[in-house]
Formats: C-alpha cells, structure tokens, sequence
C-alpha cells in the first residue's frame, strides 16, 4: 500500500538537535515548500533555480518586512529527496531564538509544524524505503557505538529488509504453487507432494528464521547496551573500575536535552560492547561516607544486569558477604574481578575457583590500571565470540518489534509442521505458512496497520 | 591587514548543536577541504559537480571500506562562501556516534580540528565580514528575545560597522587636512583654520559617540537579559509572580549542555526585554517550608539586579519589614507589585505611595492572573520608552568590548577639546584625534592585535 505524494500536507520541523551551535536547519517538506520558502526568503529566485543547490539570501518576516536571519536555502525537488516530496532546508546561523522565529515564520506562511519521525514516515509511505530502514534511521541516530551504528547503517542499506524479502518470496512461491495443486487436483500424487513441498520449505524457513533470531541476543545489546552491574563489598575498588569504564572517550552518553535526570543512564563503551552501566549513582555517591550497600541492596542490582562485573579484594580474606554475593551471581553471566592486586595476595584462589567453577576470573589492580585491558577484551569475547560468528558483516537483528515477528513467524511454520505431521488438510496448513508470510511483510511495512505505524514513527525524534 | 587564504590549513568540526536530531553537519573550511571530502566521500566525482550543489552519497571509511552514513554533500567554491575558503558540508543522519566518527574520518584524511568560532575568524581574517560582524554572529546564536536577534543581525548586516566607518573616515578627512595645513603653512591663520576644523569635528564625533552610547544601556540588556530580582516578604505570592514570568513560550533557556548545573539562570521574554531572574532557586526552595528570606538576604539580590520586583501583600497591613524593602529599594529601578488583591484590601494606600514616591505601583492578583498584562507592559515601558525613541530601526549597541571602545574614544575626543581650549600646539592635539581614529578601528577590527582576536573568537561554539 503506497501513497501518491499529493495526499500530504506541507510540513516544517527544526531537524537539527535543540541547543546553540553553528549552524541549525528548519526543514520544510511537500507539495507546497517552495511556495512556503518563497514567502520568507529573499534572494534568487527560488522558481528558476536548479534542484539540489545552494542559495544565500535572507529570510524575511514579510508582514513587517524585517531581517531574522542571513540563511543558505537548500532545494531538493520531487522525486529524488528524503521524503520524495520537494523539500526546503534553511541553514542559518544557528541559536534558539533565530531558529524558534524562522519556523514560525515557515509555519505561518503554508506549512504545519511536523509530528515527530514525519520526514521518515513520508520517506516509507511515500515508497522510498521500507519500514526496517525507517527503524534504521532512529537506530542510527541513537547508536551508542561504531558496532551498534554499523548494524543500523547495514539495515538502512535494505540487508535486512533483502533477507526478509527472499523468505517472504520463498514462502509466496510455495503458497502459488499449493494453490495450483489445491486448483487443479488432476494428478492422484497432488496430497502427497504438496504436504511434502510444504514440509521443505517450511523447515527450510524456520531454519533461516531461527539463524536470524540467534543474532539477535547480539543486537539487542548493541542496540540498547548491556545492562552491568558492578557489585562488591564497601572498599574493594568499585569506583576505580567505574571511573575505569567511564575513562575519557569511552563515556558516551552523559545525558540528552529532554530526559529526565533522575534515570541519568552512564555508557561505557567496551571494544565495541556497549555498557549500560546500572544503579552507579550508588557508587559515586558512597565515595565519601561508609559505604552501606549490602547483600540486599546488591541483589537487585543483580537482577536487572545481562553482565554482573563482582570486584572481591584480593588483599583480603574472602568474608561470607564475598561468598554470599558468589552465590548469588551463580546464575549470571558474572566476570569475578579480583581486585588490589597491586598489594599482597590474601584471597584464597583455590576457593574462588572452586566458587565460582573456574570460569571468568581476572585479576585486576584498578589503581596501577593493571589488568583492566584484560577485563575489556574479556566483556568483548563474552558477547562476540561466544557463539555468534562475527558480527561485521552478517544482518544482525536489532530491533524489539522484529524479534517478536520474526519470533510469531517462526511459530506460525511450527504450526505448518505439526499440522503436516497431524495429516491435517492442505488448505488449513496453508494459512499457518501465510500467517508467517504476513508476519515477515510486517517487519519490512509491506503489510501493515495504520496504528502501527502511527505508534512507530512517534518514537522518533523531531525533525527526522 | 587581511591575510590570504593559502596561509591556512583545513580544518573541520560539527556545526550543528550536540546531541541526538534530525540532521547534524560536519564541516570542513580551507584549501584542501575537497581532497579531504574525496578520501571519505563515495558517490559523485566531485571533481565534476558544480559550487554551490547537494549531492547523495556515502561516507566510508577508506581504511576498512566500511560505510559510515548515507549524507548530503555540499559542496561551495571559494571565494563565495561563509569563510571565503572551499567549504564541505557532510549533512548526515544525526546521532552522536555516527556524526563523531565522521569528524574522526575527516580529521584522519587531512582536516585538523578546529578551534571554537575557527570558521568565522577565517571569515574576519579573509576580509569577509569585520569584526563587528563576527561578533554579531554569536550575539546571533545566543541571542534570548526576538529584539536581541534583531539588534544581532542588524549589526551582522553592517550596520553598526557602517556608522563606525563614517565616523572614522570624517576624522580621517579632518586628519588629512591637519596635515596639508602643517605641511604647507603658508597661510597666515592656518593655525586657527587648523584648530577651527578640529573643535568643530571633534565636538561633531563626539555629539555621535555620545547618541551610540546611550544605545549601551539598552543594547546590554539585549544581550545579556536586565538582571531582575523579585523580592518580598514570605507568602506574598513571589512564587506565583516567577511561575507567570516563566509561563509556558516565555521561558527561554532553561539550560544548555556543558553550562553547569549549579547556577542555572533562568529566563523570560516579557514583551521584548530578557529578565534574567536572579536567585529564583531561593523562591523555589522555599515552596513548602516557612521561608527565611530576611532583609539581609534580600539585600543581596537587590544588589545585583537592574531591576527589582518588590512584591506587598495586598490583603494585609504594612509591615516594619515590608518598609525595610522598600527602604533598600529605594535607589533601584523598581516596580512595587501590590499582590494579592482578589482579597479584601488592607495595606494603606497613600503610606506606600508616599514612601515611593508614587512610582512604578502596580495591583495585581497572581492567583487570579489579574494585573500581570500590566506588569508586563510596564516593565517593557521603563525599559525601551524611558529616553531611548525606539530600538526597532537604530544602531544598538549591544557588546561590552564596543562600549569601552566608544568611552575610549570618547575620551580621546575630550582631550582633542582640552588641549585646543589649552592651547596646545596642533600636532599634539592631533595625536589624540589619532587615538580616537584607533579605537574606533578596533570595534570593526580595521585596527586590532592578534591576542585581541585569538581571545575573541574563542568564546564562540564550536563549529561556527
């Protein structure tokens, strides 16, 4: 279902992010933009110039004829832009006021203001890209590293989206050809060969789909972060790996205009694994006082971690919190960093092995930096290696919503099978195999739900 | 002094403001910004595209060849563009990682980073705009009212530029002549035909100067909001009144990434005039508990502030502390706010007119939003009607730097007027009619020192 352009009123956003900087853009899109730009701006005529150019001029309130701004005016005309409509973008010089006053102005001379993700939502209504590119667009924007910016580029070039297109093609080639057996039933064999080409290629899917979906523990961290918890006792140098984590460029997000700053998020970027770093606020706050985090407090920060980094002091003896905190992380993915190695080794190792079964243990002195490459490349070959081939160049899926499909998808062709195995009729078992075929169609847009995609592209970010 | 462009290198950085938006902008200014674009850009040949153009492509990284983003690239020749160098402009998909990893690229393929405001002192530099322009391009970005834009990009026009120069060429005629009238003495009054010319000049630039100056007081409070406290005893309705002078479009920056949290300064456009409310902290602090704001404390806001809000409860008699405000206030711009007056009237009219003088009272109801319209208007009143015709079409100046420069001036033209009236011989006088000549060639930069402008342009935001 794709739309002509002439449905769409014109619409105008500020797409650069809020904030002073050097330069900010006013964006207008659709039918009427060059209208609307005409009204405001003066300089060359907007009529006689080529598409794709630059254009210095001003721009103009024309009910008092003052100057707000000096500008460049981009023209991109229909069909070959970002929505497929003709779009305006005002460069000017940046700063709350002048940009507010310009998109006024653009507003009360023809357009209307645009809805979050609009520009997108027209890019795919309007049959540009499909709606994984869409999901794309906002996955590039809030990438929080190279890897998690590599998968969104890789799915805005249309990788996952070709993927899904070959099943979808696969699974429709093989429901034509059932149609024609079910049609045409001259042959005595029809029954027979039929279940027997659903039965492949529905195995044949379902294999694809469960590859697919093992990508996607991978690319839910890359997108969203790997949820870690540092845990340990007062003292045994947790705010040292953290500051550590947090080193310089690794930091990545602080905080964006516009969320709250209660829930300030910390991200580590770790080779290329994303940390979403959980409850720190209780680190850093305990810097000075006594520190009053205990076995309780620790265990829901256990809960809520796909990672648990727990810090025991190996200048110590192991104390039955130590233990107690093993225990509990038993069931995690945990790395056990043994910590203040710089001093005296007291811990008993064979302990800690026996504990903990040997597994992801690394010696660290956070104030001498000891050790802590280790620690990184360690988080890096947990969630890289482990498993999943590489995720350079395969399609890793990303998203929530695609998960959940390709998740429906893959049961609907279970129900392909059982109903094969349980003799059911041919034209039963064919809708479960056009079940998965919609499914699939719902992760690319070509079926879809109005609300749908309503909902989707409110997510976005103003603007885009 | 203008440099040529070829003593630069090329540098880049991201010009539009930080954070996650539609679109973000790296830029790259200097004679090698197109072989830089090329080493990254795959698409066009843009060796082949025309100035001034848009055109689709990728960025990819040449090391890996692995794509970055999909983006827009401008391309704009010198010498027509904003730093009168070869400008690229990468626009690509926003976000923070993806936007940083480009300017890694650029910056690895033969751009150096530039330093804050870099691109508009290349602009200076080149002979583009002066110095007066440059700095009005940051009075632009900052700008907090519509008046203060416009007041911004009349002097990005030339404006302020353009009287300074006439000033300056007339003291330069009058100097030229002074010197035919030394060189060639060889009429007999030339010496009082010399001093003639230079009192009436003088007396004339002077004249000038002074009209420029009283611009000052307003243009600075254009530029950096009049600094307002609203002082009252506790529960007058202090809270209310702050909460209706930050209503809803009227709150301008609340704050901005990288200023500190600490001391946030709250603004609001009342009709024009940027309040720059001091101390709001304290009003808001003390919603819920007893209020301790004494005279004492008070006192200290009043110190600071340009104007002062002194806000009476309407409903209750005066108090020994009510008349300590108005006391302190006395010598203050200051506008008594009569609050509360939806309730039964108690305070004794005439006593606060007299202890006022009758100035500047205004009733009001916070709760019932009775009265605030009037407030407003007066607060607009005092401060663009009091003495200054109007500020919509004149000269405003509006910098701290160019104020000095017109007192120094000023002052210069003052010792041409002593040293005529003391009869100094007219080489000497000249030689402060010289000086004034300077300091008005620092406000356009068409005499200036290097630290002057290293110091200047690093105030600007990056990118710009």
């Amino acid at each position: 279902m794709v739309l002509t352009t002439t449905e769409f009123d014109t619409i105008a956003a500020i797409s650069t992010p809020p904030g002073e900087g050097g330069i900010s853009i006013v964006r207008i899109s659709g039918e009427e933009a060059l209208d609307v730009a005409k009204n405001v701006y003066r300089g060359k005529n907007l009529d006689k110039v080529a598409s794709n150019t630059i254009n210095y001029g001003h721009i103009v309130d024309p009910s008092t004829n003052q100057e707000v701004d000096e500008v460049m005016l981009s023209i991109m005309r229909a069909p070959h832009t970002y929505t497929k409509e003709d779009i305006i973008e005002i460069n000017c010089h940046g700063g709350i006021v002048a940009t507010n006053r310009i998109l006024q102005l653009v507003l009360s001379n023809g357009a209307r203001m645009a809805e979050p993700g609009e520009f997108t939502k027209r890019a795919f209504l309007n049959g540009r890209i499909d709606l994984s590119q869409s999901e794309a667009v906002m996955d590039l924007i809030e990438a929080k590293t190279d890897r998690s910016m590599k998968a969104a580029i890789s799915q805005l070039d249309g990788n996952l989206s070709h993927l899904i297109k070959h099943l979808r093609k696969d699974i429709l080639d093989v429901l034509a050809q059932v149609e024609v057996n079910i049609d045409y039933p001259e042959y005595d064999d029809v029954e027979t060969m039929t279940s027997k080409l659903l039965r492949e290629k529905a195995t044949d899917v379902h294999k694809r789909i469960v590859q697919l979906l093992q990508t996607a523990k991978q690319g839910k961290i890359l997108r969203d972060g790997l949820a870690t918890s540092i845990i340990g006792r007062p003292n045994v140098g947790k705010s040292s790996l953290l500051n550590h984590l947090l080193h310089e460029d690794k930091a990545i997000v602080t905080d964006v205009p516009g969320t709250t700053r209660d829930v300030l998020e910390e991200y580590a970027n770790v080779s290329g694994v994303p940390l979403k770093l959980i409850d720190t606020a209780g680190i850093r706050d305990t810097n000075d006082k006594v520190e009053k985090i205990g076995v309780d407090r620790s265990r829901k920060a256990i809960n809520s971690a796909d990672l648990v980094l727990l810090v025991l002091n190996a200048s110590e003896p192991l104390t039955e919190e130590d233990r107690q905190l093993i225990d509990a992380t038993n069931k995690k993915k945990r790395i056990v960093v043994l910590n203040k190695t710089d001093l005296p080794i007291k811990l008993n190792l064979s302990e800690i092995k026996r504990l903990t079964k040997a597994q992801n243990i690394i010696s660290t002195s956070a104030i001498k930096a000891d050790g802590l490459k280790g620690l990184e490349e360690l988080i890096s070959t947990m969630f890289f290696n482990e498993g999943i081939a590489s995720s350079q160049n395969d399609v890793v899926v990303t998203n929530a919503r695609h998960i959940g499909l390709l998740n429906q998808a893959k049961s609907a062709l279970e129900d392909v099978l059982k109903g094969l195995d349980e003799g059911m009729p041919v034209d039963l078992v064919q809708i479960d195999m056009t079940r998965c075929w919609d499914f699939l169609g719902e992760i690319t847009g070509d079926s879809y739900q109005d609300e749908l995609i309503d909902q989707l592209f409110s997510q976005f970010c103003l603007g885009k």
